[in-house]
């Protein structure tokens, strides 16, 4: 066995500035080929030759209105009160927009200047000067002239001037092709049954989107198992048919050093680790000139390591500039720390609250995709920082027009699946507005609404002294503001437990048995307060349960870890355990609500979260979830304080 | 014969944001449907419902990092002074990144903090924590969470994350289908040969890159001629087979008719003109519960309206905002008039001129589709404004990145093709340098660069006092100024004439001629100056030439008007008349210079014009056209006033 704590040491950290400087340099003195396109297909492509017109257009001299042509110095005594008689087809002709005009005719008259006066003649009252309504030659596009310049991008627009001037073909620029090699010995095709210990490819995907997107050709290869004379081959294989090439790291630390070794020993390594974070562990060299690049297998750092290097590359090697990123200024509405030394990227949620846009961190683990997904922007710490505090104006770049942002609704509180049903009804009904969750339990939302850091906050908050739901939380921490309260929603809490529930678990006494493993949720989860309320109620106490320390976020993240764990438990909401196919002991209902200050609840955005609360087809798709009842006639109640 | 003067009234015009308004109504009322694709097929595409994952991801326990599996609670006593020795497959188990957490082990150790202590034993010296380095289920994607609500544009990074949750079919809504119907009995295709009167049909491939770039399907069809019954059948078509039917006018007053009738015949007429400059002849109805739109002939109105109807349907049908349009605030380098009670909307270049955005009309002919290709940005002027005065500020929508305009050097002056040449050049280098030219004549060329409005004028200006070109006149109009003149080009001057001389034209003496037609240049162009020097050398008075008050704006303009015209003549450069193909006769070389303040010559985009005019591909490209020299090592001339 080899001995696994022998690793490799990763070059000194390269700031990614430099390392792409490197790349684009090597990209810039590469050859590249162009091809001959018909002008309808070249659209989105780059001229590799100024295009000259081949003809003028207008190629006659062509009418520019509708009337009729003459010889301009055959209409000089025109006047008012002498007007000239002329007879069609001798003095004149018709002509409309756009027709030839007949010889010896230089000039036209608008046909809202003549008069009848007879069968087939006209009377005018005003001279014609030459030329007059005509279009000369050449008005749009001169025969010779120069119509787009060398490394120009075509546009429909553009498409079209080329067909006006009769240029059937355009010499473009080739794009470059980007092979891109999945490896590892773990990944599995997504059509695949996933086995413990088998990860879904699709970093293969997201890397072909976005190669395409920013103008490259991308060819996604199968997968390459771990095996040095494999990653061989591919590199071989890929250098000679691509002018990119992507092996996208296998989880093991043994791929990882094939890629290295192998560059190394067909060409040469230029970067091996850069200092950021995610991301550090890129190599980019070249193999059989051509651009090499291992880039990191977690998503998070596979996407901004496409951003950082292969995006600039295919823009460069089409001769293009980088299209710069959007970027606002917000207000850190957490703290986000950072490691010295070190560029930090985090995915942050975006919100305008009042006037400021606030900024909450999402995840920070580099293989959590839907922190991407999620995302509305990037906030970068610099090297040199050790992270952003509370309050602090950083500058985020957006991943959302900032139209959109400013239609999101910042929501914070207790999971519940009905939050993204009504964010999806809501986005369904113009395509912009929407929710933005933060899961920081019902406790945690009243503090950010109180702080000014969410819109909303949805919360389950058993008051244990009188039984009743929500409102002495409420009074209490949100004691200054004028507060509305949506009471929308009763849901079925209980015990969730594997399909079949093996351990028969009945209720809340059977979890502090022997071999039983409780999944707990986080302080401040309104369904952390139901729980440990129940546990004072039978007299156990939190030390007599196994796994009461470990702390998940979301009722489904419950209800998952459940469902591979067959002697596990845990407490959650009804619609969670039927999501993954758990089996539920109900212990009771509960009131779940939505809060808000009354200014919300009168703005724009306020009144269209209400309208869709109350739509028909939320409470539709919110009851057929399961364990759900939507109050039809949601009325707003205000808690004045 | 159709008694001509007899035209169709419009409707009042309606205010474009009313009846864009009518159209979303109806499209919003719309019946679509949706298509179920493969996820990496669906990219771009919007989503019919919401997204649920279908598995967990990870769905196991997996490690976090490379290390060891253990048993926390078997960890315990390890400590700095009591290290805890464990041994493979009994106490622990290698695990890397991604693997599966055998069981009964429940954290994870990394690498860099065990020691070997033996043939498969390890030591420790800390105890691990439950759980620690191990992902949760679900850390990324948990199985029932909702990935993507309804309504969202699938990304690259989307569809990642729908194939890591298994999910591999989308339901996404159908684009809208564009049928677009080129009409007009002067219509050719662009490979059909161009007599006079026969226009090129281009205007349709420009319909088909804009609807297919905004997310729709177009369906360009074959060009229908003028006649009511086949315009009738169009419509009958296209309302059945698409979602949206465009007709693009014909020229003929007829044709525009038979479009109102017809959908009035079958259907309804919503708007029949709308209150813009250019772009009013628009029809607007719906026929077979499909929208109509009668689109103007003239290719600039046809883009504006596409942009003004065609662009948010589109967007509107797949639910989707149509995107905000970038704007920047602008000086006005001109006057720039409009009619009161229409919006009008002025193409512009921009470029940036020490601290100001300056912009100058373009063509403002609806029919020079130049205008738009050559266009930085276009400037809208409300319908109860009477224009824009010189210096005022006014909003330009910008078809150009901000950072592109930054990099554009303005040029103003006498028309030359090496213009051209060198801004080909200079944006092959980078993408993005390049030189927006004002073809206005030498003297107005002087002029531009007084007031600030341009960075480099191009000249050749006869002094007849002294027989010599440009400085005397650079003296006088530019005395303020620290002056650099760059001498790069001589050029070969003389009359331009028709293919075979057939009228044997030899010299100035033979344009007064009977019957020779005289093509002129504008007052201020350095071409002017030298004929009418000529003219006076030759005791000829402009009366004795027929067209001498004609006035042509470029070499290339001339040379294609001659070209028409077996009897005419003009004055202009070689190049000119070998771009299309006319005869020559030489009248004398004259020097032509580029001339810049001494601050932009020390610029970077004063530098690197310096550069692209010195380098080899520059000579060579400017002396293959013909008729010219360019001086190799062109050095700057300091002229200070």
């Amino acid at each position: 066995m080899k001995k696994r704590h022998e690793r490799t040491i990763y070059l000194e950290d390269k700031p990614r500035h430099e390392a792409l400087q490197e790349c684009l340099t090597f990209i810039d003195q590469q050859k590249k080929t162009t091809e001959v396109l018909p002008v309808a297909e070249a659209m989105g492509r780059v001229t590799a030759t100024p295009i000259f017109a081949g003809v003028s257009n207008p190629h006659y001299h062509a009418s520019a209105m509708d009337g009729i042509a003459v010889e301009a110095n055959r209409t000089q005594t025109a006047h008012e009160s002498r007007p000239l008689h002329l007879k069609n087809g001798a003095d004149f002709a018709y002509v409309d927009t756009g027709h030839a005009i007949p010889s010896p005719f230089n000039a036209v008259i608008m046909i809202e200047q003549v008069n009848e006066a007879g069968d087939d003649v006209l009377e005018i009252i005003e001279p014609a000067v030459p030329w007059q309504h005509i279009r000369p030659i050449g008005e749009d596009i001169t025969y010779g002239e120069m119509l787009l310049p060398q490394g120009h991008q075509i546009r429909p627009v553009d498409a079209g001037a080329l067909l006006g001037a009769q240029v059937l073909d355009v010499e473009v620029k080739q794009k470059p092709k980007v092979a891109i090699y999945p490896s590892g010995n773990e990944l599995i095709q997504p059509d695949q049954k996933a086995e413990p210990g088998k990860l879904i490819e699709f970093n293969g995907t997201i890397f072909s989107g976005m190669v395409e997107s920013w103008g490259g050709i991308p060819m996604l290869k199968p997968i390459v198992r771990d095996d040095r004379e494999k990653i061989r081959q591919a590199l071989i294989e890929g250098t000679t048919e691509a002018d990119i090439v992507l092996i996208n790291a296998g989880s093991s630390a043994g791929s990882r050093d094939y890629t290295k070794d192998v560059i190394e020993e067909l060409g040469e390594v230029w970067t091996h680790g850069i200092a950021t974070r995610p991301g550090k562990p890129v190599i980019i060299g070249n193999v059989n000139d051509t651009i090499v690049m291992g880039v990191p297998g977690y998503p998070v750092s596979a996407y901004f390591v496409m951003e950082w290097f292969v995006e600039p590359m295919i823009h460069a090697w089409n001769g293009q500039p980088t299209p710069v990123k959007p970027v606002m200024n917000v207000i850190a509405g957490r703290r986000m720390t950072s490691n010295m030394g070190s560029e930090d990227f985090v995915r942050v949620h975006i919100g305008k609250v009042g006037d400021q846009y606030i900024a909450n961190p999402l995840s920070r683990s580099a293989s959590v995709t839907m922190s991407l997904v999620k995302a509305d922007g990037i906030v970068t710490i610099p090297p040199e920082h050790l992270g952003v505090e509370q309050g602090d104006l950083v500058e985020a770049r957006l991943l959302k027009p900032k139209e959109q942002l400013d239609l999101t609704t910042l929501f914070s509180g207790s999971h519940d699946l009905s939050i993204d049903i009504l964010s999806s009804v809501m986005k369904e009904s113009d395509g912009v507005s929407s929710i933005t969750p933060s899961h920081t339990g019902s406790l945690a939302g009243l503090i950010a609404l109180q702080r000014g850091e969410a819109h909303i906050a949805g919360i389950h908050l058993l008051d244990p002294a009188t039984g009743e739901y929500n409102d002495s939380y409420i009074r209490k921490w949100l004691k200054d503001l004028d507060i509305i309260k949506l009471p929308f929603l009763r849901r079925s809490q209980g015990l969730i437990v594997p399909a079949g529930n093996p351990e028969h678990i009945e209720g809340i006494e059977d979890v502090t048995r022997e071999g039983i493993h409780y999944i707990n949720r986080q302080k401040g989860a309104g369904t952390r307060v139901l729980f440990d309320h129940l546990l004072k109620k039978h007299e156990i106490s939190p030390d007599q349960l196994e796994g009461y320390r470990r702390e998940m976020y979301t009722h489904l993240s419950v209800a998952a870890e459940v469902m591979v764990d067959h002697h596990s438990c845990g407490m959650g909401i009804y619609s969670a355990a039927k999501a993954v196919g758990a089996d539920f002991i109900p212990v009771g209902d509960e009131q779940y609500d939505l809060i808000m200050t009354k200014t919300f609840y009168e703005s724009e955005r306020g009144q269209k979260l209400y309208q869709a609360l109350r739509s028909e087809e939320f409470k539709h798709k919110v009851e057929s979830l399961g364990g759900y009842s939507v109050n039809e006639n949601v009325e707003p109640v205000a808690i004045e304080n």
